[in-house]
């Protein structure tokens, strides 16, 4: 973990400078969101709050660093010195780490300093969107498995050695049962998982003597790669042999493929292993395998028990980076009192909403997630409320004309909770065991039709019509000035 | 840098105690090499060697890393004792960080035990694909800007922290002039680069007393972000109003478009700051840039002086992972004899290419490059050789029928250096200055037509007589087993 507060953009030093001189350094309101779902798909999962808290509190600035930005002859003395004693000092709301999570929503919220909360923005949308993408491409994977056994493989090709153990983290919030990287494993308590490569087989003199040496050391499981010379000719025929002695012994083995056709090959070795009499023996898969090519394998019927995920999965694939942003959204000004902000842009569906703001989870009586509402927590006329049997009318959060109304049957759940109060931890942080199962209660509250892989169903988010008024104000005083 | 051997997959740990176990643990030697260019292009840039060769020196098991791999239940404690001491003893050739590397050229090649090589391989790819990748994405990026002025500001979006700092460093390797990274630039020497957001733009009360107060603090060359409200109609006109206070106190500033028609707003916005006499103020432009957008706005004239680009150059964008693998190429047998090794595959173009080897990049006598030779360093009837004035057949490194005749008139180098002897370094390691400048001159040994973006032509890799004549025997030997 890096906890140099040098991990930022110049911009957020130079600014900062800026605002220490001028007297600027007043409260200020951040809120994180994000802009489309990744992937083609319907929902995301939030990632990598535990992280960024552990991070945002140790965050500083060493002799070392003040020298190096002393050396860039930016940044003057008086300046540098209050740096010393940087540390973060404001407030921090999100969302449970594992919440199924929806374009416009607030997902963070930082109540600080301006400079405090500009310096953290690099870290901390570093570390959540990375760990959103992985987290959300590992839950992909996972369903389209069928729920299944999913391995997570990605450390050679993971993007640097931290990528490697994000992407383990985050893959196991996703949905992967276990990691082949063993630091991972140490760290984050995750199952590690993996057997043998290509070059055990190719270090013996024969591919029967290199399955045998195994299984004569790992006797309890042992999983025999099969495709370093043929698949079917030698490397089922191999594990076969081997995996009699194994079976005799009281124990299962299983196999493992690696290239080829994996519907053909996965059909063909089962049918090998139930004729030698080995009907409980196990098939794995790897070979560059995404959330796509194993929902056909599943679709049509592929003998496979487990599925080893690597590149696609901890890089997010064709898809590598999650859009979230940090944007303004309140300021104190000279008078002490806090002001919406907003951002327009040349790209429309760019501009922000404005003011400090909650979201409230919809569900219906059976507890089913209906819609998301995004709401004021402080507003001239108070805080919006969401009271069950009122009607209420919501507005699309970017478009102005779309609306519905709902009557609140089921419960109107705020996500966004206190997580730093004056830098410091509320309450302990869950397990990463927790947050695993977190996530997997959250794709139960959602109907298939929104998890589906392509062409999914769009789930509603909306804002309040205390929210959309306010937007729809400050747009106007805007315009009217240009 | 994470110096523990944990970073490993688990499989290398299980093949090793197993060739610790079997007294298996004789000399190796692997190969890494990748199957195919990213990005449909026709060139990477090999990077990650620094990085590469620091860590492997220190790789080791600490008392507590020991105390894990125990918990596990998986390996002796006479095993455990052994990886106490473990650390790299072996030897490691390499290419020059920087050059310009094609499919199927071993570009590191390690001769050590089985174990160390075994341990090393997930680290070992993790550090040179990702690195490779980002530096090639960049070479492409510089080469589209026409050798321009590019500003890496990746941070936010890129993979981890580690991946936002291995990708500041392989992107100033590719081509980068700075980094918006700081941490990155205190690390590595890079400069660093950056000027303000839209939060300091919605600090202030007005976009002009923004403006104004950025250049009262930074008069030097004050680049005002122009898009928070409207870029013609407000950020332009604000942006004019302050400089011309800049420039009246003998400096220069410039304007940054971050939203928008680049092209369409880059002609406007030059016009404007043309027609109020700035015809010296620079333009820069940011927003989801990658090659293909910055070709085609080069192409059409858009008058843009730098170009800052983030996710998809420190990602990869749409391809997200290197290809590079690692293979087991020559084990020594239980006579203490060195035979090669080969891989079969059930995708017959990933059958690898068996023994020691060297590439030798062969040049033409104005020194261009014409093509790249894999030979064989040790066999049985002694190295290859490439001579001035004589001619060769070479072959195609996985079709078996294609080949060319060719006359050596330049020079024919040797890629592959040693750069590691009984796990020591045997010279100092370039600086990154040193390595950016590398990467230049070696992408100006190749023509055009290989570094176009689009279906480059296909720069031309073979295999000596020898080193076929070898893979061929290879084959025929374990085809006549199955």
């Amino acid at each position: 973990m890096i906890h140099s507060a040098l991990l930022t953009d110049f911009y957020a030093l130079t600014m900062a400078q800026g605002y220490w001189k001028n007297n600027m350094n007043k409260r200020a309101i951040f809120e994180v969101f994000f802009r489309r779902q990744p992937f083609g798909g319907g929902f995301s999962i939030f990632a990598g709050l535990g992280p960024l808290l552990d991070t945002i509190r140790d965050f500083s600035f060493s002799d070392d660093d003040l020298a190096y930005l002393e050396s860039l002859k930016f940044f003057e003395k008086p300046f540098l010195n209050y740096l010393r004693d940087f540390h973060f000092t404001g407030s921090l709301w999100a969302m449970d780490e594992g919440t199924v999570i929806f374009p416009q929503e607030p997902l963070i919220r930082l109540s600080g300093n301006l400079i405090e909360c500009q310096i953290a923005e690099g870290m901390l949308l570093n570390i959540i969107n990375f760990q959103s993408l992985i987290a959300t491409k590992t839950a992909r994977v996972w369903l389209a498995t069928g729920k299944g056994s999913v391995m997570e493989f990605g450390l050679r090709r993971a993007q640097g050695p931290d990528g490697a153990m994000s992407a383990s983290r985050a893959a196991f919030i996703g949905g992967a049962a276990g990691t082949s990287n063993v630091l991972a494993g140490k760290e984050y308590g995750i199952p590690v998982l993996g057997t043998m490569a290509h070059s055990w087989i190719m270090a013996y003199p024969s591919e029967e003597e290199a399955f045998q040496a195994y299984a004569d050391i790992y006797p309890e499981f042992p999983v025999f790669l099969i495709d370093t010379y043929d698949t079917l000719k030698s490397g089922t025929r191999n594990a076969i042999k081997v995996g009699k002695r194994v079976v005799e012994r009281g124990k299962n083995f299983g196999v493992r493929l690696d290239s080829g056709d994996m519907h053909y090959l996965s059909v063909q070795v089962r049918k090998l292993l139930d004729d030698a009499g080995f009907p409980n023996a196990k098939i794995s898969v790897s070979n560059d395998l995404d959330e796509s090519i194993i929902e056909t394998l599943t679709n049509t019927g592929a003998p496979i028990d487990s599925w080893g995920v690597g590149t696609r999965m901890v890089t997010g694939g064709d898809e590598s980076a999650f859009t979230g942003v940090y944007k303004l959204t309140a300021r104190e000004d000279a008078s002490g009192k806090l002001i919406p902000t907003i951002k327009f842009s040349d790209n429309p569906e760019k501009t922000t909403n404005p003011g400090l703001k909650q979201v409230w989870r919809l569900k219906d009586s059976q507890g089913m997630a209906v819609a998301d509402i995004l709401g004021l927590e402080e507003s001239p006329s108070g805080p919006d409320t969401l009271e069950q049997g009122s009607r209420y009318i919501f507005w699309h959060p970017s478009a102005d004309y779309r609306h519905f109304y709902h009557t609140l049957e089921g419960s109107a759940e705020p996500l966004l909770k206190l997580r730093l109060d004056k830098g410091s931890l509320v309450s302990p942080q869950p397990s990463l065991e927790e947050i695993r199962r977190h996530t997997k209660a959250e794709l139960e509250l959602f109907d298939n039709s929104y998890k589906r892989l392509l062409n999914p169903h769009v789930y509603k988010v909306s804002v309040t019509e205390k929210l959309r008024q306010l937007k729809l104000n400050l747009i106007k005083d805007y315009l009217g000035d240009l």
